[in-house]
């Protein structure tokens, strides 16, 4: 399993006049936290689609529980469970600077190649996951 | 059950660097459907937030099957199943002008009064609503 | 000289937690403008840009006079006072439903080649422009 | 005078199909950069918000110079050259990791209370700016 938290502060353009984080934006928070995560392990999202694999999301879910606010520094948690094949599925948990969970989320994006076809993740990739699932 | 459909046109602000429309910006087209379908039914969500009635997004799920893309006309099919009471569930079926599925999707909200608490819908939304609804 | 008036509807997603459109989203709003305007005249910028021409803007000025509302049908009065040579420029006039004048904003755009090098527009563009300029 | 630098990292969200960062975005990058200039300064917009002081965007113009790409950190340099009044200005220069300047752009704001009349900023802001603009 790999966890890795990640900061995003709320921007003024993210509220909306609910005076709340508009909906649609946490999705843009998402891909900065499984963008930030890879980074973190030792993958440049950048990097691998200039090798000509891209990550599209298959699947987005998200359950919102309370909401974010204009600048607040959000911790989001990302969680993969499965080793990524063709596809991975993170999971996300949103909280608040009071430790308070806003949202749970889960996104599945699968691996394509430059003909836009679903492909195993570069070695690269593989070699840096693999020691995480390890039974 | 109630059934609309609406269109909506891609934005090249709404695109991303892979060419098609980033995930997280269908969000924003949902939103623009269940607001036109209420207003092709006779309610204004602008009206009912001037009474005090918010209608915050409780759980978003999206499969996205293909992508759409620039300039592309989108017809979002909005699909009301049962009859709205503290909260109201809220069905998509995204199509190009090619008829082809591009993506299913689900939205529940809830309605809220100025004390932020949990509340029917007022009785002008009610009223339109219930007609659809008889068995 | 070109004029055309274009109608946009303010989208939720598009205010911010002030209660006014977000003043970085009539961007977007220009830009539908313009390609809106091109399509009335009989140019599709997705055709152009699929033939290798792209219009990057170079330039971009806003003076905001009044707010624009969640809802409102904006009314983008196009200008185009000199005829397009390597460079285009768009005035834009910005009114709400009571004809009042919310903001003037005007952007230059360079038409580029797939080699990224400044170009005239294509003849087919050209074409549509001329009777327009004449003097 | 102030001069402070804020990095911000292009997120995917924010680029378009020609593969750099839409113009539009661009706004939302220098409120990002004149927050945390003030956050610096020791005043937070939040607060200062929270106290029935807005500051809504009077006039804004960038001259764009070379593009921005996905994952590019920008450095956005932000210049207030005068003492603040009831209007403020800002100029920003940003540049990419290289050190190239791509584009440049000012902001004018105007401070209003809570009945939306423009006013002086609040002791607190003014103290802190004093000093900077001493002859």
């Amino acid at each position: 399993m790999i966890e890795h938290t990640v900061q995003v502060r709320v921007r003024y353009a993210e509220t909306d006049q609910m005076g709340y984080v508009y909906y649609g934006n946490y999705a843009t928070y998402f891909e900065v936290a499984r963008v930030e995560t890879f980074r973190h392990l030792g993958c440049s999202y950048k990097s691998m689609e200039a090798q000509g694999i891209l990550m599209p999301v298959l699947d987005f879910k998200t359950k919102f529980i309370k909401p974010a606010r204009y600048d607040d520094v959000l911790s989001i948690k990302v969680i993969i469970k499965e080793k990524p094949g063709v596809r991975i599925t993170f999971n996300y948990e949103v909280y608040n600077e009071h430790n308070v969970l806003l949202n749970l989320a889960e996104t599945t994006l699968v691996f394509i190649n430059d003909q836009f076809k679903p492909t195993l993740p570069p070695d690269s990739v593989l070699t840096i996951f693999t020691p995480y699932f390890q039974s």
